[in-house]
């Protein structure tokens, strides 16, 4: 069979090799994106999951509508306006497949192939391949220590005055961890009407806040509905159950619903449900509380480790999210660390899988803090020290 | 903002306007495509739920893999070999949110904008609006009774031999209910064979037989490895959970899992796990077995009630799946009919809802008995009768 071309532009990078599970029990894996299960309202799940099907597993267990559940929907609409300041007349939004589902559904309803769109670089490889199933080119621009460059933005517009896109990650960018500050993000904003690109806001991560003040979401400032806000319910609730949403102008929202309704009709209807009663009954920010407590501890601790194991190798301490990323010296190759790290038994993600291309160089790493355990990340960090020493060493 | 030219294509049709729920409660509604509640085992489910909250929450709720849930993905194989006669050596699996995403996915895969696909008129709307949302030009085949018409088919191909794909239900098609012979089959894949295109077999409602005998998947006769086979729990245990499967050989089946993973990531875990616990622990057969039961009875009220209530209709009773097909005489619109049934509390389907050319007439409609009670297939179909009185009186 003979592939088509958007599926072709899908390469499997040498990077699957790094990341594919490890044969040796003993590896701490640095390199997952995932929250800890400690995280999840399992207890409280599992009661009103029996509630349920002890009362509405008809309805549940039936098929639903694919913009979806009316109730989750409305909450959810309520939560993002109260907290964040998000939403106005002429919005909409939609319960999509977790917040990745949100990107491909926007990149299916407003981009050709061919089409470019400026993202930041290093970025979610999730997003880019997404943005690349659908043909599209992208142009990156560097994160300079508080997200995208602007003066980088300023020049890809020019150079790209056609671009139909700007696809972000504002608040603890994936991978770097960076924070777009509030001028920059009005800036952007302006740029985007400038240029009349749509603004692609993939915020999964706002929440997870360990110090400093939020910054408002580019969405926030939304007059002129350009701004996609892509949210999720991975990180504050659980990820395996798939679920997240996108808020947008009404017309955009009517043409992701029409790609959703061909894509997977709609989400599973059953957690839709669980997860609208779980906001209904308890508190959710309490809950989210309590997972900034459990991941601050997390981060503190491996920057700890840092600081003892890995001397002359840079990186920021994030304000929130779940990545550190560590720049290493001297013209290190982060694939060839990553290689002889998993030699070490423990894995992190080599920059080059976030580039925009996909061939780069990165001197970089992403480490994760979220999953491990203090112990974990204690042992991993400390081998990853070796590595480094290995590799510095005369 | 300007929508993408695929997004564009999905036109919303004047059906949707008939189709909308309706305002009044009296309404009696034979134009899902729902299993019934009764059909859900969900008593069972329940126990399973409970079990996973209680022992695998921290698993079930956390990221998993986009191919699928190990466990299930084998156990379906093994259920489709030994039960269908599908699957080879070279074939791989992957679980899906639906038969729906299975054939989006392969859309995705396979398709460039401005392929031709050759399909079944009428079809199924989601899955020809899946290929239209990739610009894929629809050639349709008609149907005669059983199934795709196989000189139709042929000379489709004589006149597009650039087709790069068959997409067919050929067992109890949606929306004609009917099957496609043995003989029909030998001669699709040949046919394919000669002009070397795919096939996707989309066959939601294979289980789903009320009478007479299985007829073979294409599937199963697939030597070459041209077929993609795809098949739903949406009808054997439930729909709103969302999980299907496709079946195809394994380099199609790395790039429709490189598809899904920028789509959806991976579908709910957590109900993978339950439905793969089902399994194991329960005798799915015997659960279908009463689901036949169920709805033969309702297909048999509804063939008694046309009988009764609408002389001069046509339409043949289907051995299996949802839906019975009628067929008005007199040049009676379909599209009109259904508008008037809605103003006489009864929902149907109009026949041009399935045509590849949207702009299309069809003096058809499609009635769903799985969904109704009997006694709403009997108030539904007198009242279409009424409708029908109506319009046939001079």
């Amino acid at each position: 069979m003979e592939f088509s071309r958007r599926i072709s532009a899908l390469r499997p990078s040498a990077i699957r090799e790094i990341l594919k599970a490890p044969t040796d029990p003993e590896t701490v894996s640095l390199a997952a994106g995932n929250p800890s299960p400690e995280a999840f309202p399992a207890a409280e799940m599992a009661v009103i999951a029996a509630e349920i099907f002890a009362n509405d597993a008809a309805g549940a267990l039936q098929y639903g509508i694919s913009e979806g559940y009316g109730p989750l929907r409305e909450r959810t609409r309520e939560r993002v306006r109260v907290k964040h300041g998000i939403g106005r007349a002429g919005d909409d939004l939609i319960i999509t497949s977790g917040a990745q589902q949100a990107v491909e559904l926007a990149a299916k309803a407003l981009l050709n192939e061919g089409d470019t769109v400026i993202c930041e670089d290093p970025s979610f490889i999730g997003s880019l391949n997404a943005l690349r199933s659908y043909g599209v080119k992208l142009v990156g621009v560097p994160c300079g220590g508080a997200g995208m460059d602007l003066d980088g933005l300023e020049r890809a517009f020019r150079e790209h005055p056609e671009a139909k896109m700007v696809y972000t990650i504002p608040t603890f960018q994936n991978p770097t961890g960076e924070v777009m500050p509030l001028a920059a993000r009005k800036r952007l904003l302006e740029l985007a009407a400038k240029y009349d690109a749509a603004v692609l806001e993939d915020d999964p991560y706002r929440e997870l806040r360990y110090d400093g003040e939020d910054v408002p979401a580019i969405k926030s400032m939304d007059t002129e509905g350009r701004v996609i806000y892509a949210g999720s319910f991975s990180k504050i609730v659980a990820p395996g159950i798939r679920l997240g949403f996108a808020l947008a102008p009404a017309p955009l929202i009517a043409k992701m619903t029409a790609a959703k309704q061909v894509s997977d009709v709609h989400s599973n209807l059953f957690f839709q449900i669980l997860v609208e009663r779980y906001m209904a009954r308890h508190d959710l920010d309490a809950h989210i509380a309590r997972c900034r407590d459990l991941y601050r501890t997390r981060r503190d601790v491996m920057d700890a480790a840092l600081k003892r194991h890995m001397p002359g190798v840079r990186w920021r301490v994030p304000e929130g999210g779940l990545f550190l990323w560590i720049e290493l010296p001297g013209g290190i190759d982060g694939t060839d660390f990553c290689r002889r790290a998993k030699e070490r038994k423990v894995m992190a993600v080599p920059g080059s899988a976030f580039l925009t291309d996909e061939g780069g160089f990165s001197g970089a790493a992403r480490l994760n803090f979220s999953l491990p355990s203090p112990e974990q990340i204690e042992t991993g960090v400390s081998r990853l020290g070796e590595t480094y020493l290995e590799m510095t060493s005369p």
